[in-house]
């Protein structure tokens, strides 16, 4: 054993006495906490630049109350919602030329929550330098947004690009707007658990709408048993991989779900819809998720349409999957009126599916009640990436880092599709990007569109 | 003294340092209380029969989140909320041939709680034995569905039979909806107080609308310091008796309730309505509450209607008392404008009248702040019982048991109507049914029609 | 020093600990707080003479629950809503001709919580004398009904009566039913704090929409630092005096607004609209906040119409800042759609701004965290007048009291308007009434209307 597990398996004795001190801790997020010390050394969305207007705009964060504005200079800033002087909250404040003027006395923070105008008290007042707002920098990328919170807010580390967002080979679009009643983790688990997708949502290869599936390649060997299901944890975070077997020895299918920390999610390759005039639409999909506390958040969904693309109605549209989500909120069915639960008729889609299961499971799931099983991987290895991190931040120590390539962008494994035995390498390392598409989806002579 | 009644005493001093004490926990219904431990002992509805159809029904049973459900069998099961993997809500599970299956990861609970199946994992894994979910066992009589929570649930007492619903000569109607935000002892404390019915519904009898009074006999005596009010403890629970002077030294007009442990109440006898074409109709009620947890319940009512019956619009008729109640309730007259409270225009009608006056007390009534009187005697038994019966249970005997006939029914005392002194016995036993009638009802001839 | 200040010195020693441990007691109102205690000296509003008709009205008052009735003979009770017998709200009960009857038992209390009847008790019953119900004394004046909460119950101190209420000299409109669901003393120190309507409200004199310029009087000095302000104690609490500069070094521009304790507000002297029409029409304003509990308050407005008046539309009508409030509240410009703050659109109202910032300081600010300038002198001595107050009160002293004249007259200084240097009294006393109006207002040639 080395020096570094030595000290690393010390600093686990002492950070949390039992795995149950550790459960109750996971899903924290305020600075008080360990998980929320270890949340802020990441950046985190904050909103979309195209929110950022004339008016402030209010937003809690990690459990705090702040307030984002572009100044008239467009420059944005982010600081706390309670003035320094009275109490009074900036979002109801003036967006002036060098900085937020609180509407009551007209005190006025600039981007760095240094107060620059107190216009009631005597010039040269010692109040100035005493007045100072909680701030946090800000970086506005890909139409978003972004705030590091962490202990080095006055030189932070760089903003990394996820991967999607960075392609310019289509168009991303990216919504916000859906918000949960509940920890951020029973996303994050949901996410990392590859076993749901075959039991909620019975979303297995070739299993299609009868309409389509003159369309599908059913040659995928679906059952969860003979399947290889894999979990590692990568330069960025983590990824999950199912290899099916086909019909031909030498073609497997293999589907790969990635997850940078510290809120990220990445679904493998192309998601396209399969209509009867298929012809070569395909998308992208995956998001972040903006943690606000403990038992709230909300998504930041990312699709990237391609040339010739369509938004399907098959699979849920980006539409329908963000704003428009948490009202009228249904499945596939219609509602029986014996039916008392709260989403009745929640079945056959599966944003909704997820919603339900999650938010089902409690604000802040009692994990110590849970009895885990072998399908668990996912979620037992985001849970020791996590644990790992507090006990480094614990010591003093960053978290676990998010690698990035030289152009600042985190790549993450997406590989989706057929492959030849020897192409599929089960590790940490990304497989052969499946961007131009490997799939299950046939032209109408029957030949894969994409192989 | 014997050993009997001085082990009591000491239990009892053991059991509640004072009468405080007792009614703090008197109305507690969880399964770490005394007092909830205690009305496990006991058989409660859960929904009705037809209320379970192709999807879970979740029920919250003495402070326990539960689900129903009937199998694909057709026998029903009642197993605990939460699945024993991962959390999620087992009311949005999927009804399966062999018991019912979290959406989640397809884990499958048969009515003994029991996994059945764990499609994502291994064949023969360990973990098939340890996940158990908890479940009660459940009895379908009469339309309704019955748990028992209880210590012996292996082997559950049978379930007593409640009068009412036994009888054959009419149809019984049962209906359930109305829910209440407060302690179910606040209802209960309302049934054993008859004289709240002179008071708050001033329902003395032969007071009746004008419209009726022809056919109402006014021979009786309302004068409450008249009567004699005596409340005794019975085999069944308790019941509470008012004797009415008449005109006639030899005629008595005597009215009896009754309650059978835990939450059963039932009217003494014919509840008839009065329409001037009277001729034989007439009705006998009574209903059960489903505790839901501290501070909620539900009830269920049943009535009797025999044949030539009618339903009054005089009393509130049996569909307004139920699930349309909680919806724009009112009493009998018009909600004035200034009249800013919750409840205006309420009174009127008995439902109404005491559903207001039991919120009113509070979800838990400040009970150490109460002054009782003479007339609180049901009020006082019924404590007295409850008392004892929770004592018993910290000593690990059981509660007072419900006493049965060979039929397995519950048969209370429902005597109501006029009666000759030598009738009337002033004490535990039933008296002779007045289930035929014994009444103030008159036929257009000024003739009493039950005499 | 002398005895009395030493005294009063080793009392706030022992009263408070810490300056954070006033602050903390400092917004209290319930019975068990020392500023509950304090707050208890005084008489305060419970509704409009009007509000009482035939049935109860429940009043919350300083986390009391009460309920205010009139009897069969006019006279006003105020009675705690808890009936002593079994908790039954009183708020349901019956207004009979010696009091006000339980709806439950018919227990029946008079305006001094004496149980007079017991409807199911036996004659002469000793719990007659047992049942008290708490009570207070109650008067009426101006419309208003007001309540003494104190200890001196039985022989209360007069009811102070608030000038612009005792005035003849034109209509008095008062409006109740503007709920806020914050802290009065949010509201009282916004009033104290005159700095505020530079910059929250804009208000300088002679800052007025384009169409009244010509109208308006616009020799005075705007600019806050040249402004003196002073905060006084006064005889009946506390004032706030602005003196402006004008062109002419002769003549100043005075502003008062006076606070009567406990939570009466009076703005200085006329405080008409100006329409282009404008000839003579004048009206003095008002409030007294009902102080609900710790969170929660009601405002009663007062407004004075003269002779010869209208109600403008360019300061908020009497009819938009009472009852009209709550809904659809906006300021004066449009909501912008992508504006997700509770009040959009929310400037361009003073009363609007002001609920806006009350309520953004949180239900109960953490005044712990302020930073105070030299624009706080009123916000400080409010506080310090409170704390002379509680401390007078933990020592068994009375707190503060309120001085009136010889016709019970509360008379609080109103000055304001253009005076002569040697007019103006910068002390405690009142200064000359300007009732008469003396103003920035000026007729179509240009002459100053009130001098």
């Amino acid at each position: 054993m080395d020096n570094a597990s030595e000290k690393s398996v010390e600093a686990q004795v002492i950070t949390f006495q039992s795995h149950a001190d550790f459960l109750k801790e996971f899903p924290k997020t305020g600075s008080d906490s360990l998980a929320g010390k270890m949340l802020r050394h990441y950046w985190h969305p904050v909103c979309l630049s195209s929110d950022l207007r004339d008016v402030p705009y209010p937003v809690r964060m990690l459990g705090e109350d702040l307030v984002a504005y572009r100044g008239l200079d467009g420059v944005v800033g982010l600081i706390s919602d309670r003035c320094a002087h009275r109490c009074a909250s900036l979002q109801y404040g003036q967006i002036r030329k060098d900085g937020l003027e609180c509407s009551y006395h007209g005190w006025t923070f600039n981007t760095k929550g240094k107060c620059v105008r107190m216009p009631l008290e005597p010039e040269g007042t010692p109040q100035m330098n005493r007045a100072k707002q909680n701030w946090y920098p800000v970086e506005e990328w890909a139409g978003i947004v972004w705030t590091y919170m962490g202990p080095e807010k006055e030189t932070p580390p760089p903003l990394p690009k996820i991967d999607i967002l960075a392609r310019t080979d289509g168009e991303v679009v990216v919504e916000r707007g859906d918000f949960r009643n509940y920890s951020y983790l029973n996303f994050m688990e949901n996410f990392v658990d590859m076993g749901h997708i075959y039991v909620l949502h019975m979303l297995a290869p070739g299993v299609v709408p009868e309409e389509v599936e003159p369309y599908c390649d059913k040659t995928v060997d679906v059952e969860w048993r003979n399947m290889i299901h894999r979990t590692f944890e990568t330069s960025f975070g983590l990824k999950c991989v199912l290899v099916h077997n086909t019909e031909n020895s030498d073609r497997k299918f293999v589907n790969t779900w990635s997850t940078a920390l510290p809120s990220y999610y990445r679904f493998g390759g192309v998601t396209a819809g399969l209509p009867p005039d298929f012809t070569d639409d395909r998308r992208e999909s995956g998001g972040i998720l903006r943690i606000i506390d403990d038992e709230h958040f909300e998504m930041f969904r990312f699709t990237l349409f391609r040339p010739g693309n369509f938004r399907s109605t098959f699979f849920a549209r980006a539409s329908d999957t963000s704003r428009g989500l948490a009202e009228g909120l249904t499945g596939g069915g219609d509602r029986k009126d014996y039916d008392v639960r709260k989403y009745a008729a929640w079945e056959g889609r599966p944003p909704v599916e997820d919603l339900v299961i999650q938010e089902s499971q409690g604000a802040i799931p009692p994990r110590h009640l849970e009895l885990l099983g072998t399908s668990d991987v996912g979620v037992v290895l985001l849970r020791r990436i996590w644990r790992k991190s507090m006990e480094a931040v614990a010591r003093g120590d960053k978290p676990k880092q998010v690698v990035v390539d030289e152009n600042s962008v985190v790549k993450v494994d997406t590989f989706k599709g057929f492959a030849h035995p020897d192409e599929i390498h089960l590790g940490p390392d990304n497989m052969p990007s499946s961007e131009d598409g490997r799939g299950l989806i046939r032209d109408k002579k029957g030949a894969l569109v994409y192989k």
